[in-house]
């Protein structure tokens, strides 16, 4: 094999994982967190074994799309936010990752049972985003007794009106806009204590 | 049979229900919503088939214990709030029906599966609420722009936050005093339309 068949080559292998990701990411949202492998396949324009040699389990492949989905949609959105004015990089954050959520969520649904992954990619989201509230709680912006507790229990508020909601309306963006009135309002109430996280217990519930 | 006799064996079947019922509410919030008949039986002191001759399949159960908590909490809890002042009275039935919604959880999610159970048993109450909410707007206590498709919704968010907080303590108020300053707010945003409720879709992804 020549250098320059051999470089090919991996030009070849790394044009077959784009589209395979690519194709993932729009057969998910297609067919649901449960669409099998070989409609990516098809779609991708790869054979079965191309796809099966890149990702040898269905987690590897769904890790990977979500990593790409975050890398080329969310990080982007974390490093503006940060870069500009408090309070409106927060609200653009997050904003920015219901809409991500609402358009990937059989992905992320997928992605449920892969221990740890979705604790790994959301932990510089909610890093960010605390970040934001505290410089926006300096300005005296926002109400000066809301914890980084809050925040993933305000996304999965949000998360929850996308359920019963028409897929195709943004109609969560109503309630972000009571939400985020309810953490600016200058006649704020005294709140009750914010209690640590808990994300094991009750989850049988869901 | 004597005419005392018979009205011996009913009051005694009658004893026999409320004890099941009672017990039912009991096992279920210690064992979960898969909890076995056999230790409602045992708890009610009750043989197997007194509770099978009542209840011939568990979601009789289900339901005649979950009707049982709605007539003994929240209706009352309706009755009181429709009695009173409207803001109070709207804040008052939300706070009883999550503390309802969270102390049952577990025969909540075993009726999950009864088709339309929970929309009938909902009904009353988000009717209540709505009327409480018009009459708060009319007084010019809540925002004007708040509609009652918003109050599922509402509800919804509140129930999200209880699957991460820790079930002995009643973190999930924190969240329900941001709502209603959301919801109170003087200096209060333009919202986005309020969307029909659409309980059909995305559900596969809770």
């Amino acid at each position: 094999m020549s250098l320059d068949s051999g470089r090919h080559l991996r030009a070849d292998a790394a044009r077959n994982v784009a589209q395979i990701l690519r194709a993932a990411r729009q057969i998910f949202i297609e067919q649901g967190p449960d669409a099998p492998l070989e409609a990516i396949a098809r779609r991708a324009e790869v054979g079965p074994r191309t796809l099966y040699r890149h990702f040898p389990h269905k987690q590897d492949l769904v890790r990977a799309a979500l990593e790409l989905s975050v890398a080329e949609d969310l990080a982007p959105a974390i490093r503006r936010a940060l870069a500009g004015e408090a309070w409106p990089g927060f609200v653009h954050l997050v904003d920015s990752a219901v809409e991500l959520a609402f358009r990937e969520h059989s992905l992320l649904a997928a992605a449920r049972g892969i221990d740890s992954l979705t604790a790994e990619l959301s932990t510089p989201f909610y890093d960010a985003l605390g970040l934001l509230l505290r410089r926006a709680q300096d300005a005296g912006t926002t109400r000066d007794d809301l914890a980084p507790e809050d925040l993933p229990r305000f996304l999965g508020m949000l998360f929850s009106t996308l359920w019963n909601t028409d897929p195709t309306t943004d109609g969560w963006r109503r309630y972000l806009t009571i939400l985020l009135d309810g953490m600016t309002t200058p006649t704020a109430s005294t709140l009750p204590r914010a209690q640590p996280l808990n994300r094991s217990t009750r989850r049988t519930n869901r």
